[in-house]
């Protein structure tokens, strides 16, 4: 039953079933049911299939970009904050079999088991499907993401992941101070000092006070370890 | 010609002979003529085709090893220590196009220019024939190594690339130096340490004298930054 939405989520029809049950079982249910297969294995394929479509995808679609522009933007897309995103929108969470303890520390929003349940799949959709397969799903899921990386105008909200964050750390408190202005009115640059539980963690720049608050919170996520987190 | 013989020696004949000119095409000859093409773009396609092959030959040979063992024999398999080598047994550096000034420092010799062939090769190979195609090519290459990297047999003879290294550095005293051994005579462990210049840059221990210089010469490589240099 549960398979069947899923499959109407993601527009693929399994053929073979325990596949994608496997692709949806993350290592915590096992430990608790002490069944044999968890989904770390695809996820590792699945990886490897993502980094081929999108690589292949990028390569045709944009034959003017060098290679080291091409690498930034495969990696904006092929991360934690890409994938669990596209993860959480289609709701992925909710299939996930997972341990009871996972579950009710907010297991089904977390970004790292929303993103590797993504990439699971994908190792799942290759498996069943082959190549070809595979493409569709992962172009119907991040095409758009793709474009707009491509063209600069991929961004995620960094603010309020690290307030997830900070939430998770039993109410970390998030401070954001303009340390100084730069420039003539019209063309001013803000320096933001990101503080957490007031200790510096992160600077960012920027036009406006949003766009430095959003640099200094990537760069808060990143010191913190948090933004590529397997 | 030299596209014919290079079939011969990789085993796959292109319909597209402008792709496979592309794939041997270094950077360097590019400057020279101002072509428009280089073998850039395709060793980043390159480098995900041989991702996912290796991933997908692992993931199925090896149905008990887990992600993490998985994720670190592939890493030995696409490494430029691996590729290079490969591509210097096959001969591949006779037929890239590069520019005399790479030429005549060594450029058919040099790894990062050996790895980046493969790369683009098998990109190609890839674009012309499928992932059929790309998957017998690569794994013609590369499936005893990634066997033995597997079974934990996948030795690189680091000593004599940092000697390489050393050479290049217009003459560069490498030394290795028995720091200590411990244990009883028959369980004995060596601890080396290596000198460049005789500066410190890598230590490295082992059962025997040869295994720790190995080890040392491996570390003094990841400090200089060459083992993955691009």
């Amino acid at each position: 039953m549960e398979v069947k939405s899923l499959e109407k989520t993601i527009g693929y029809k399994f053929h073979n079933k325990t596949l994608v049950k496997t692709a949806l079982t993350h290592s915590s249910f096992i430990n608790e049911k002490s069944c044999s297969n968890n989904n770390e294995r695809l996820e590792f394929l699945g990886d490897a299939v993502l980094e081929l479509v999108i690589s292949e995808y990028l390569y045709k679609k944009f034959p003017e970009k060098l290679e080291g522009e091409l690498t930034k933007i495969r990696a904006k897309i092929v991360c934690t904050e890409s994938l669990s995103t596209v993860s959480a929108k289609n709701n992925l969470g909710r299939y996930v079999y997972m341990g009871k303890g996972e579950e009710n520390t907010g297991g089904r929003e977390r970004r790292s088991i929303l993103a590797n349940t993504f990439e699971a799949v994908t190792g799942a959709v290759y498996l069943d499907g082959g190549l070809e397969e595979a493409r569709k799903f992962i172009l119907r899921f991040l095409k758009k993401n793709i474009n707009d990386a491509a063209n600069g105008k991929l961004i995620f909200d960094y603010k309020t992941r690290l307030q997830e964050v900070a939430q998770q750390r039993q109410g970390s408190i998030v401070e954001y101070r303009v340390e100084k202005e730069t420039g003539p009115e019209h063309n001013k640059i803000f320096y933001v000092d990101l503080l957490l539980d007031s200790k510096l963690i992160g600077k960012g720049d920027g036009k406006n006070k949003k766009e430095a608050e959003q640099k200094a919170a990537y760069n808060g996520l990143s010191f913190l370890g948090v933004l590529n987190e397997k």
